[in-house]
């Protein structure tokens, strides 16, 4: 169990800390990796050495986060570091393995979280489950701890802001996020351009593969349902990876009528990830649980080891039975 | 030239009138719509009788906007009128045919408007040319007038906002556009449901139209443009009207490394009604007046009376002479 700090409790205790190492998750997204870049620009600020650190490479779309880093008072080794803190990271374990070393108990300070499934494996935890974005949370403590608002720091945290809440779409948005994001943007950054590569551009192969993917749509169960297939052959043909898939995920529930969305998603070593997306009268986790996976009500997984046809007859009649209310 | 008034002015303007017709432009938007039934709703909530009018129905997936008119205070009939007004309408002419008796001069005694190219053509004109949305103007207007921001009202303000601003992604968003979702957010709407019948569910006939289109991409001058085609025989195939490419046209052009993205729409009667979208780096305008058509900087149009092929190679050889810098 972490002890439990407020937003002034948490400022206090960065303003008496040095060197300082800020871990975010793997596959990190705009919200973790705006957390670790604002909070790293805002202690250079304060004069404190700072660095942020990730088990994979910054996407490079969101590249210009890393622009304003004073490389004075950047950390050059993350081995330097007298305070490790973890942002947006809800389990030590999604670090990834290449940040193993800061798995071990004890390892990590000062946690920064929205996650209410956070478990509390930091000395100290500030921990916010209802806010949209854990940016936001961020954006409070910067504050506390008298810091600037520059347009630097204000361009990440409406990275993160817009990551987590699809850009004010989604129903975890609070009117609070409208509140910030109105902050932010009278600092003068370019939140349109933001937007735009987060939201509007596609790589060329993330096109190919929505081209081939469509191409693949059925849909059973009277229209209330839709599969979309995702082959290690198309993957291939499109020059994608199984990043570019994102995207992919949410087409086939969001066409009208349509209830429950699946994406199968082929793996190289054979069988298919399933994705399903469902609307607000069906329970995605459910339906996943009878194939072993879980997840979300509206957003579950679940792994089915069969060739392509046979993962569709069972998802189909799985999908009935639902319909059936047989579930 | 119109009587130039402020909120202030218009609200009390508006507050000595009844029998009021609001008219909305054709082909309606979220905007237009938002502006004329919140209006409505807010002069009805004062007690006063008013009614909407648009040359065509209300777009089916804005449906929710109509549910909260008391039908006590709504007029039965147009003209009944005693104060006729136009809202988020530039010129006479964009009410379209069906209105073509509010089109004389003289008819329109109030416009409000966020248009910059408004035509004044109404005796009084609420016009603020850097407003994202007339919704936002109405909303400065619907308080000003002392009514309550119910969540009908709010509703249809949130509606236009998110409708002229790409739900909080384009340029022309505002801090202010945030500050009154905010407000709008905080009289307990659904705002959730608005952005996902507005910005993610596609009926069956737009996702058959994409998946067509998508096949047709055109890539040309080493990348930098791309050109989508939709005929006459993907939209009979697909189920689809004109009014369904309305997402289409953005697809080119947020294909990564993309400047120029063209959609070329064959009409009924023959030729193509060609939509350029472009980078900062490119003005559309100047590529569709070569063609005798026109727009904005970054969106414009116009059409070419050729077949298919010869209107892409028209189009290619106009592209490399923008990119060679001969334009």
């Amino acid at each position: 169990m972490s002890n439990r700090l407020n937003v002034q409790q948490t400022a206090r205790l960065l303003l008496e800390q040095d060197d300082i190492l800020i871990l975010t998750h793997q596959n990190p997204d705009g919200d973790t990796m705006g957390c670790g870049y604002s909070l790293c620009l805002a202690l250079q600020q304060l004069g404190k050495r700072a660095m942020v650190l990730c088990a994979d490479p910054v996407p490079s779309r969101m590249a210009f986060i890393t622009a304003h880093l004073d490389p004075a008072l950047t950390l050059t080794d993350p081995e330097m570091a007298k305070f490790v803190m973890a942002v947006d990271v809800a389990d030590v374990k999604l670090l990834g393995s290449a940040l193993a070393v800061y798995q071990q108990p004890g390892m990590i300070r000062l946690c920064i979280d929205h996650h209410p499934s956070n478990r509390e494996y930091a000395a100290d935890l500030l921990l916010e489950g209802e806010e949209a974005a854990a940016c936001q949370i961020i954006y409070d403590v910067i504050l506390a701890m008298g810091c600037e608002m520059t347009p630097a720091i204000a361009e990440c945290l409406y990275l993160g802001i817009a990551t987590d809440t699809g850009c004010f779409r989604y129903s975890n948005t609070q009117p609070r996020s409208h509140l910030i994001a109105a902050k932010l943007m009278e600092t003068g950054i370019n939140w349109y351009e933001i937007n735009k590569v987060m939201f509007e551009v596609k790589s060329h192969a993330q096109m190919e593969l929505e081209r081939g993917a469509l191409q693949t749509i059925r849909f059973c169960c009277g229209g209330k349902a839709a599969m979309l297939s995702i082959t290690q052959k198309l993957l291939a043909e499109a020059g994608a990876t199984m990043e570019d898939t994102e995207n992919i995920t949410a087409i086939a529930r969001n066409i009208e009528g349509v209830e429950i969305g699946a994406t199968l998603k082929e793996r190289p070593e054979g069988g298919f990830k399933v994705s399903i997306r469902t609307s607000e009268q069906v329970d995605a986790c459910q339906i996943c649980s009878a194939f072993g996976g879980g997840g979300h009500m509206r957003a579950a997984g679940c792994l089915i080891k069969e060739p392509l046809e046979r993962v569709m007859e069972l998802l189909e009649k799985r999908f009935e039975a639902v319909f059936a209310g047989e579930e």
